[in-house]
């Protein structure tokens, strides 16, 4: 394993601490341990909290700042963080209009979150959540039941937050992050495994001229392995169970094309190329289109699509001002 | 060769396809070749373009918009445009108040922007030039005499290109570029290689347990191998070589960290963290931080360090309104 790292155990903390030195202006880090709040607490709103497993740079603490999330929880390498970390981001974040967490659909993930938010409503906050199961490639997998939370969560972090930064309540920011669930769907593939740094060896095996098609962003399996295809092949692949899931029909759509970690933006381009090109042919209208690293998996080779079908509400909301470490509007 | 691509000979064209798919509002191909500009010319200012091979993104053309480029050029992978595809570029853009060309310090770039410019000049087109050189790794290489132009670059283009917007002459933009030049320098690593597709196999090899110091952004060698360290005795030993060769004491500095493409955000926060306790340590101020993917190869696994040591000009125009798909302020 050859990494830019120090060692094994000092992976999260130190990406953490070097992630709130480059944007002091943007993050603080709890003392506690690696959880990640805005430098400065905005009070009378809802307070957005999210994080997972680490692994997934920049999510989630890249997008903590105005119009985004309040605060992020950072995990050890994709493995869950515990419910009391994630109760010491509530508390520091929450206000009197309560607190709205954005959990992917990983059982652990879940579980610590809803742990956390009963502990927190003991001690008289208000918190809400919701569960993004935005990838259609499988139901259930080596850490879920149900469908995956993937890169699509990313679009409830921009959307949720620029209603809940506008002031609205905690019943309507928990509505409008649903619709967003409700209405994105993600699909991924891979060719080329990460490896986690506590594990010390990649996380599964590809044949040279093999692909992991519908694969997680922890590497866990897809709908099924198979022979390399060409761009254009794999992105039909992908848009073709994406579009049968939800209709999109005649409707204008946010494209996400979301690197694993290692995939260049030349092959992001490559495949934006044929998703622009088959969109068009079936008469989906793109609004806004979102190139690069949005939800990784470390070193992982690979990508994922998602497809936000989208209304007045939600483009406007996707349109208003965000300024976070990754993503600036 | 595992690569998201569709054949070997379409990779330059569709990427650009598939970028100006991304960013419609932003970007406009020219349909003599790869060559990217605003979607909308804006008249009376001075006009900036850059480009060399592509196999950078997102250089140059994710620099192309509001505060920074007017045309981006991109020839093969790792392969100069030519002078035609230049002169192209210039045309399209050039204003009456002239047009700055920000050329990588490669033979062949230099060559044919060179070239491209006594083009223009005979239409008419009032045309300069800088030369950026920051990488201090090595002085000349595979494809360079004199040090290599790199991850410095971007600096140029963000503060020459704010000067440019708030419509400074060609004397005055110019001489921003160039105080920019006098004051970036430079240095990467490697511990793998990239794959430039017609090639079809890596551009160099390395042990399992070896790195690449002062690597080029074309994976040209460096000062030498060696075996592989930490990560902060890898920042610890770019950073001497990069204080050693300009006086950066009780300055005020911005930091890049730059990905080669493949390298995970959590390796390039871990080095951030160590680049932000040195530059502490040393009584060196860091005025912004900005990690991430700016001047990459394809899929090398590498970083690089730029330190630009600021003044209050350099600072205010860092600091301007810039919207492009890779740099927003």
């Amino acid at each position: 394993m050859k990494k830019f790292i120090n060692g094994v155990d000092q992976v999260e903390n130190q990406m953490i601490q070097g992630m709130v030195k480059a944007y002091p202006k943007h993050l603080r880090k709890l003392d506690c341990g690696n959880v990640v709040v805005r430098a400065k607490k905005k009070e009378g709103k809802v307070a957005l909290i999210s994080g997972g497993g680490s692994g997934h740079e920049p999510a989630h603490g890249g997008y903590v700042g105005e119009g985004m999330l309040d605060a992020a929880v950072a995990g050890p390498v994709f493995t869950s963080p515990t419910p009391d970390q994630i109760l010491e981001g509530i508390k520091a974040v929450a206000t009197d209009q309560g607190v709205l967490m954005v959990i992917k659909n990983y059982t652990g993930d879940v579980m610590n979150f809803e742990m956390a938010a009963e502990m927190a409503q003991m001690e008289g906050i208000q918190v809400k959540q919701v569960v993004v199961n935005d990838d259609v490639a499988v139901d259930g997998s080596l850490y879920t039941v149900g469908r995956r939370g993937v890169a699509g969560t990313v679009f409830v972090h921009k959307i949720a937050g620029a209603l809940a930064e506008r002031g609205a309540s905690l019943d309507e920011v928990q509505a409008v992050a649903q619709k967003v669930i409700d209405h994105v769907r993600t699909m991924g593939a891979a060719i080329a495994p990460c490896t986690v740094p506590a594990a010390g060896k990649p996380g599964f095996e590809l044949a040279e001229d093999e692909m992991e098609v519908g694969i997680g962003i922890h590497g866990e399996p897809g709908t099924h392995k198979e022979a390399m295809k060409t761009a254009d092949e794999i992105t039909d692949l992908l848009l073709d169970k994406i579009l049968a899931d939800l209709d999109y029909s005649g409707s204008q759509v946010a494209v996400m094309v979301n690197s694993s970690g290692a995939t260049p933006l030349m092959e992001l381009f490559i495949i934006n190329n044929r998703v622009a090109d088959v969109l068009k042919e079936k008469g989906i209208s793109v609004y806004r289109t979102f190139v690069g690293e949005y939800m990784t998996s470390i070193e992982m080779e690979g990508f994922s699509i998602s497809l936000l079908k989208l209304d007045d509400e939600m483009k406007g909301l996707l349109e208003e001002k965000a300024d976070t470490p990754a993503w600036k509007e």
